[in-house]
């Protein structure tokens, strides 16, 4: 995993001067993100460049940038630290409370009258308390983005990180909760312990496979929505993309052969979100056994890299493994989609020099497209689970959202989140009230 | 337990027309909260009336006041459940969030940055997350206000109170917990593994005797502050109040007989503060003998009710039974506080016309006054638990900070949490900083 490194270069203001600096970087393997010129005088410019760096090594760009004559280094930004200090998010007060009367409106006594109304009717705790807009953001600290078992403190950031994204997208209060614990039941009953305070569980970054036995266990004992977004967030994004690519090179999605290179969490969830959308044959690889069991037992097939890359007419790969296809594995015709961030296991360039029909990396599939308006629509809906209709028409409008030049919508715009979260809501309530069937994820 | 009622009366404009209102619902035996004019038409006002009812029964006031020749009920207001639909409080992003870049820094992948510095040095958790403005607000739901065990679903609207009380005072993010669980070891549990996602925890609302058990237990296993608020803040706040009541009529608090009518969480924690903080001689008296046991355990003496009252310089009184003390057990030149909301065990009035020399009732001790500054301080300063001197430093700071004409200084001035706030973290740092010991609460 690659994280951003951000330097501030004094650049004297001569012809070449930037261009020199970015090839030092290029040359060094490192991916330029961001560039911003901080301040121009007389005769220099100050640079703020953002690298994708390796946590463990510079590759001696530094000394490298150091040596060019009209270049000097004078500092590394501490923005991205600094945008986290003391958090991303705070809990606020709805009311105002400028008056002894306010007070005893929101506080006691008058509160006593709510809590006796919700004692004697305990469906106004849905009317009368922020329940319907709340949603526990759970994690064990065990899958964190690509870093791994960092732990329940270094998660922190990351859960706050989506409480923000709910808040601004969709104003649900996404409640980081941090359990340090690895053994399912623990995990299962302390969740159970304190659901009464969410209208909603989401369960975020717990590492395979344990992530699956979480996630049923609390299906089966709780009466709110409970879902793993790894899993089916990623699915409803990723169903949305290869809806989109499908269509734009005129291939029919449900009679393709899949190919899900990469089966934890998101691998599992988009194979079986596929296969329950009607994909008829899907194919997974995965150097795990339980993973291809897993797979095989949801009607999936296990495949070799090899056997996978010859057979299948889309593949989806979901392995943080950068470079894992070998470009002589592409067959013409494919539909590639590398998720892997921000390095994919092929670059689609290369892919679609290969013979691919269609090819696209991580980039173009943001899970924060997914969750803000599924959780919001199974709230507004009453909802007590997720039903695979409500992620199918999640992922309908995401696709039919997006731009020509894109699959898949633009992240930050809350009304690509407001539609999702009607769609979702819609069918939730629909089939209930025709009285028909849900499949539940 | 009385809670709001709010009636809405057209009354004509005639002298005498609001008299007879009020006077009819003065004789039904219901106290009038507050009395708003809405509008006021050529010939007649809309009055909007708030009285303290008794949830079972109206004591027939509606039929009198429709009875009246110039008044007429026109409606009842729910304006304390249009305030509270939807819920108090909202989880806020702190920063924006309208730009690629802004998302690339607080989440994918510049969050990785965060993740990575925390998981090498765990203690940047208190400085890059919000955890140190983050407070769990834990109840059963078995004691909550006045009401009893009302379950966590009613008690959620009191939590959330508290959280907005939090958020407006002092800046934390209070988060609601419920936890639906008698047993105390499965709460201890319970609260020990989420205990990571917060800076410290605040228990509330829950029945006595579990309370103390609870705080024992979770006092004893984490290495963050722990407060059950009906013990601890209640009996900060009642200390400053008996500081200064003492002080304005020149009786010597450590030096006098107290007497605590009640034994419950909130009568046992001020016993006990009061004896921490020098008081030589406490005396008690509850119907339930593990309630006198556990006094007695921690240095008071049990009395009857008629001997507390024969022997106490200060009483102070928690039972919720109003009209307790009967006016001849009052002994002359004793101080009284009977802190029973909204009915006191005896009123200031009664009390100071047979010999009290210093009368006070519930209204004038808020226990909002004690935890926002108190959980602030303690967060501010990194300290692992409450101190004693945490407490007293907090009591001393309400009792200089009341008005002349009052006990305590008003609640909804953030002046006094900010002062409060300070004083508790100069406490939480000074003591340990010269390397004395701490009594813990």
């Amino acid at each position: 995993m690659k994280i951003p490194e951000i330097l501030i270069i004094e650049s004297a203001h001569k012809p070449g001067s930037l261009g020199k600096i970015l090839t030092v970087i290029g040359e060094a393997g490192i991916v330029v993100e961001h560039l911003n010129a901080l301040r121009r005088d007389q005769d220099q410019t100050i640079w703020e460049i953002t690298l994708e760096m390796d946590p463990e090594t510079d590759h001696g760009v530094i000394d490298k940038l150091n040596e060019l004559p009209n270049a000097k280094i004078i500092g590394r930004s501490d923005r991205i630290m600094d945008r986290h200090r003391d958090g991303k998010i705070r809990m606020t007060s709805r009311l105002p409370l400028s008056s002894i009367q306010q007070l005893r409106d929101i506080y006691t006594p008058g509160v006593a009258r709510v809590s006796l109304a919700i004692q004697k009717d305990p469906t106004l705790q849905w009317e009368y308390t922020a329940l319907r807009h709340t949603v526990a953001i759970v994690t064990n600290g065990t899958a964190v983005l690509g870093l791994g078992d960092v732990g329940v403190a270094a998660a922190l950031p990351v859960m706050e990180g989506k409480s923000a994204l709910f808040a601004k997208l969709i104003g649900i209060s996404g409640i980081p909760i941090l359990i340090d614990e690895k053994d399912p039941d623990r995990l299962i009953d302390t969740i159970c312990a304190i659901a009464p305070s969410f209208g909603a569980i989401q369960l975020e970054d717990i590492a395979a496979p344990l992530c699956f036995e979480v996630e049923e266990g609390l299906k089966a004992r709780l009466d709110r929505p409970v879902m793993h977004d790894d899993q089916h967030g990623t699915a409803v994004v990723t169903l949305a993309a290869l809806i989109n690519a499908a269509a734009r090179v005129d291939v029919d999605l449900r009679d393709s052969v899949v190919g899900q290179i990469g089966l934890g969490a998101a691998g599992i969830g988009i194979a079986r979100l596929l296969r329950s959308y009607g994909v008829k044959r899907v194919l997974g690889t995965d150097l795990r056994d339980y993973a291809v069991e897993r797979l095989e037992r949801s009607g999936g097939e296990g495949r070799s890299l090899e056997a996978l890359m010859a057979e299948a007419d889309i593949v989806v790969a979901t392995t943080g493994v950068p470079g894992l296809i070998k470009p002589e594995f592409v067959r013409p015709g494919q539909i590639i989609l590398a998720l892997s961030n921000p390095d994919p296991e092929i670059s689609p360039r290369k892919a679609l020099q290969h013979g691919a029909i269609f090819a696209a990396d991580g980039g173009s599939v943001n899970n924060a497209l997914g969750f803000p308006g599924l959780f919001r629509g199974a709230l507004d809906a009453c909802a007590t689970r997720f039903t695979d209709e409500m992620l199918f028409a999640a992922a309908h409008t995401l696709a039919s959202l997006a731009p020509a030049d894109a699959l898949v919508p633009y992240v930050l715009d809350p009304e690509v989140h407001a539609k999702v979260a009607e769609a979702v809501r819609e069918a939730a309530l629909g089939p209930a009230s025709r009285g028909t069937m849900h499949l539940s994820i």
